[in-house]
């Protein structure tokens, strides 16, 4: 393919994605293919002789589109959302075009900048603590992970190397090894599968710690647990404070746990991946109180800030950290003799090579800019409302807990089995898509604004679709019986909370 | 930003990387920017208002671009190659455009099944036994991961599970926790950077066993270190074996290592991250004889197949290592009930959440083809040939090793001093790239074919530059005092060797 067929295929492909947003509203959103049916449909062997652009487009329209699921449909509530813009693709197409790997200031000193600027940017419109940006006189920083459960890993991993360094320079004789099979980590029951197996990939054990009757995890239940197992012989070396759980999204409160953090000198981690976006607006602020206590906050911007995945900002207050456990000396090109702070990322992160992500943020803090950024989460937040407030207005339905951010959980008076089945029903029509979570033992559908597309009309036709298949469950007419309630169903009490893509 | 601004801006992009590759061979290799040069030059803060894409697009190409270094440029010549093409970019394009997240089947069916299809078509190209590919009856299959790095840690954290699993159920009663700090892992002294970070971050001793002469570790050596660990009450756990090194391309011999493996039941993974491409032609697949005996297998389609970076194709025998180690069962969407065998491919990784990745390997596989991609391969290998003919013609230079793949190590017969300046003067006037490696005590210089766009003309540009640099630090009137060679170093004979973005 020469350039000149790049010009055709890449102006005929952007037409695509532009048709494709342009059209958002069309068709359904689970697609209508059964399991294996790429697998049938697609030849056994890769072909020998190249194909031409034209046939390579048609069979991507007519055989992969409508066997993909419509993220970014008005009718598309499930998880969190994952982020999509105009500006974010174009920085992504950008990035790829430059086609530069990160790995050394050398290797492309514009990728290693721009990602400080771009961090020290969003930072400060989060209204983190200095201390937590490139920009301060100190150790901290921000750093561009692949995803949320890249940075509760890294930092896990931070924590491990650091308490042992803690520990060795207390007691020199200590032997390491026996030393950390003892550290323990902790979070709430609430939070995402990734914290857990952040714990089963750093081999360290994680107690998943009850949450309070608003799914939080309060700071004397953590000192509760820290004290029976320090009496245990183990040591606590990490927390992951949740800001906006995956089930229901509740906030921990960091200033109960960093507290008891301190005192200990155990590593806590913010995981903010979702709501933390909403820190852009200062109204929302008071959710992350305590702030100050965190070693590390990471905020997945491919979430709800309206760029591709993967973008997951982390911060440190002290990058010395990362690199004390990750830096393997064995490379040669150390090249950056400046007296201004440049990081070399690669020992802030698992991996070696390195994209040009910031790219992609970049576009998106420009061509939004602040004000359009916080304009877009006020108007989710405000179209959640909106939808909440017409499901309360009618009787058969209970919105529990109070809703948070773009997430309204809700589920029918009648009791789990019906909830359960309206589910169900809605989903195998494909016109709409949720999960369900599990909310003090009952069994809910959570419904969250994704689509950055979706407008109070979308709302109405979200809940005309609910209210609608309602209707053949229990009648209107029949509202008035709705005291018969069924009781909750023990075998589904068990049923974990849903996931989001990390 | 509108959809219409967004096919504006769109097609803009699109010609500017259209350009920037029939460019390819203006300007230096390296940028002229001094560190800092972004973060004096950008705004402090984000803006607030949103910026037209005509303003960002300028920044942009005023900006960025010119402190970004050309890893295209043919006389880019360091590390290994990282890939591009123009059906890449366009899969990437459309994969951002889609902006679906694959951590289910029903998240994208898709998304997953073409990972499934373009992992088997990719895993016959290169000749795997069947038991590695999806499409076989067994547990085998392949998957994509972000970095050679990843599957390398990937691997390891599931061997140390499968270890454990076994002793357990040889002895019941052991200490899971006392046992896995036993386990030990192997690879040789002349592995990438990344290899040995998998060790620090999965927690497992490694050792970097001595290479031979060829730079390939033998299995006599596995075996005595096997020997020598377990005295002291360790246990083998873990082998990584390199097809085609970071800093030589030796190729260490399966056939060798993989029955000392299987002696002691030891996972043996194979990191051919870069030269695992030319096993696409089958001239070359005696370098993988032995592969049988690996449990996983991993190449960098990113690096030398023409896919943009990320995009590492990890291959395992028995999935269900990957699933035992990584699933934590908390995920209510598990939805596929089919009979036919889809993986869910968010317990094979790390993180929780999948791009679409597989969209630009199932592009570059289609627009080039099977053909289009060996006479790729071919035509580099030949162009590094053809390099090292023009550097044995000049008595001034020595090759050595053999070049191997797009690899040709040579340094000067002055001995290291001059080599090691020699690369220093090339350097600082950025219109080459190079980095340095150790071959046998002695400063050599790698000189990489890297870019897609190289001809032979590229190729004896390199060259005059390479040698005109050299008439000056030894005129080629004095070539024949070259026997009055300087000793070798003794300081730098500790440079480890160079690295590549894994």
């Amino acid at each position: 393919m020469d350039s000149q067929q790049f010009r055709e295929f890449g102006k005929a492909a952007i037409d695509f994605v532009a048709d494709f947003y342009d059209n958002v509203r069309d068709g359904d959103v689970l697609p209508s293919v059964e399991p294996g049916h790429l697998l049938k449909k697609l030849p056994e062997n890769a072909p020998e002789q190249p194909e031409d652009w034209q046939t390579v487009f048609k069979d991507f329209t007519s055989t992969i589109v409508p066997g993909t699921t419509l993220w970014h449909s008005p009718q598309f509530h499930g998880f969190y959302p994952t982020g999509t813009s105009f500006p974010s693709i174009i920085g992504g197409l950008l990035s790829d075009g430059l086609g530069v790997v990160g790995l050394t200031w050398m290797a492309s000193p514009a990728c290693t900048e721009l990602e400080v600027v771009t961090m020290n940017w969003l930072g400060k419109l989060f209204g983190l603590p200095e201390e937590f940006l490139n920009c301060s006189s100190g150790p901290g920083g921000g750093v561009i992970q692949g995803s949320a459960s890249e940075a509760t890993i890294v930092c896990l991993l931070a924590a491990k190397d650091k308490m042992t360094r803690r520990l060795k320079k207390l007691n020199p004789d200590i032997d390491e090894e026996l030393t950390k099979i003892k550290f323990i980590a902790y979070t709430s029951d609430q939070c995402n599968s990734s914290v857990e197996k952040a714990g089963v990939l750093g081999s360290m054990k994680m107690r998943l710690l009850k949450a309070d009757a608003s799914g939080r995890l309060r700071g004397e239940t953590l000192k509760k647990a820290f004290e029976e197992d320090k009496a245990k012989g183990l040591i606590p070396c990490y927390v992951v404070a949740n800001l906006g759980t995956t089930g229901t999204c509740a906030f921990d409160p960091l200033y109960e746990l960093g507290p008891v953090c301190q005192e200990e000198n155990v590593w806590l981690h913010v995981d903010a991946a979702y709501a933390g976006a909403a820190f852009i607006c200062p109204e929302y602020r008071d959710l992350m109180k305590g702030v100050e206590y965190a070693d590390s906050f990471d905020v997945n911007a491919h979430k709800w800030l309206l760029v591709n995945f993967d973008c997951s900002a982390l911060w440190v207050k002290d990058s010395y950290d990362l690199i004390n456990a990750f830096d393997v000396q064995r490379i040669y090109l150390d090249d950056v003799k400046a007296e201004v702070k440049i990081p070399d990322y690669r020992h802030w992160q698992m991996q070696l090579g390195r994209r040009f992500r910031a790219l992609k943020l970049w576009m998106v803090l420009k061509i939004y800019g602040a004000e359009g950024l916080r304009a877009h989460i006020r108007n989710q937040i405000s179209l959640a409302q909106h939808f909440a407030k017409l499901v309360r207005a009618d009787d058969r339905f209970i919105v529990e807990p109070e809703p948070a951010m773009g997430l309204v959980c809700f589920r029918l008076a009648e009791g789990d089995i019906l909830t359960k089945k309206l589910l169900e029903n809605l989903i195998e029509k494909k016109r709409i898509f949720m999960v369900a979570a599990s909310c003090k033992n009952r069994f809910i559908i959570r419904l969250v604004i994704c689509s950055q597309f979706t407008n109070k009309d979308d709302v109405e036709v979200s809940w005309k679709l609910i209210k609608d298949e309602t209707d053949k469950l229990i009648p209107n007419d029949k509202v008035h019986i709705k005291s018969q309630s069924i009781a909750s169903i023990n075998h589904i009490q068990n049923i974990s909370i849903c996931e989001k893509s990390k």
